[in-house]
């Protein structure tokens, strides 16, 4: 998705569990930085595969003062096979650094925040500017450089 | 691990649930072919990434009536987050078709068929030849062509 | 290596033969793109394997009107190996079609070229503002999402 | 190819120039030992990517007293573009260490062995038995397993 309709501030985040921070964390604390969310679930070949190293990358490469990079556990099907427990010891196993919410239970299967962002599965990267305003979302493998560019872009912003 | 001592018939299997196969098999039922058993964890990044991708191949190279192959998920770590819940999902999303066995409980957190093998840790391949005795086990990544060279040699046995 | 001296125009490239242009490129027509050159010897395995691929990257994914990459043949070992003639071949089994200079002999067996920009070996990525200023050289292998960044980050200016 | 007809004896080689042996190397003088002949072009992107690095990796995993790995390269397009100066120097860079016989120049462009062999392009690896009799010829890529296990099947013959 890229949009051409006026932009909009990206939904809240709906997060029932933290992982790797001491407190939750909203998007209004990170005014000011680009944020990139990585949308996955912990049993998505994709996601390990691709999108979740791609992440990693990401959170190396760019300051944390400049990038905020957020994983969030979208789980929209197995639900009973990746509760917190099993994401707790697989975000120990596969060295995940960056903080990582739990998307919060909704209806008909589908987590709040995937609900709200229309995800339409994962990995999913969402691209936050430093307004707020949601920028883009990518489904599926995303081109190194292109993403580069992309955060590069954002970051020139005013 | 590669015998010089006297070959001996390998442990039997000590499964708590198989998944793939409408009945328990044992390696007694399975003289007469080459066994590859892939051990292995479902959070274990090493089994996602290369061991389960080459047992995989394995299977669909050799012909089924001369190599059987089967994984072991011998969880040794992290035991409430691998439960056969979430084993049964992650083979479905990673697409495993071969016959897969739990590894029963054991002592200190080691199943029994880990230590009846006396396993290193996952991934392991353990190999088996025609007349059921333990020919090698391989921890960590191994090298495709090799484990072609193993297999074929044992199938040229007798 | 990063500037933080004060910013100097490119040196011009020093060019005997061009493919896949009609005419002569310089540096001064592409004012007001970003410029990106692959210096490369097309017997170099890390520019088969890593360099030219990325350099077809980022001319596949940023626009040819902001973004121009260029190739630079700088042999500067086995010169009889390298001629033009095996170059042309090597252009076309690899599919490469952004515009190739070959880079001018100088002293000493580096070329012209390269002794300006002082290239470490090869693959070199070279990379010039839109005001024609030297902005990077990157010796060997370059992250890809790092190297997004920094075209869009040039791209931004002004 | 997989041959169902009666076995034949291989072709034998007809080479203008050796690269990597002190002595000329014939067939005959191999037999007793399986032959993996990879037959490549310098230019050839399969080769080089996937053809070579296979062929050393068979000669770093299979003991030299039982298989014997050659390389031969059939020029068969852009001659002027892969002579043997070209062939030294890109020898010397891709660190090839099996002996490397340059196909005799034949007519319609295709060199002699080649023809003989009925090759139908590069990269294609030729296998031979311990007897001299020719048994496959694979062109383009190959599986790592399925290669190991084909070698291991012929060293386990008589």
């Amino acid at each position: 998705m890229h949009n051409d309709q006026p932009l909009k501030i990206a939904p809240q985040l709906s997060v029932s569990q933290w992982f790797n921070t001491d407190a939750p964390i909203t998007l209004e604390q990170l005014r000011g930085k680009v944020v990139v969310i990585e949308a996955f679930q912990m049993l998505c070949p994709g996601c390990v595969s691709h999108g979740l190293p791609q992440a990693l990358q990401i959170a190396g490469i760019f300051p944390i003062e400049k990038v905020a990079v957020l994983g969030l556990h979208t789980v929209f099907e197995h639900h009973d096979a990746m509760t917190p427990v099993s994401l707790k010891a697989f975000i120990h196993e596969y060295r995940l650094s960056f903080p990582i919410g739990v998307d919060q239970a909704g209806e008909a299967n589908i987590p709040k925040t995937m609900a709200a962002y229309q995800l339409q599965g994962t990995p999913s990267l969402i691209i936050i500017d430093q307004m707020g305003q949601l920028r883009a979302i990518h489904f599926g493998q995303v081109n190194d450089i292109q993403i580069g560019a992309e955060i590069a872009t954002l970051l020139a912003e005013k």
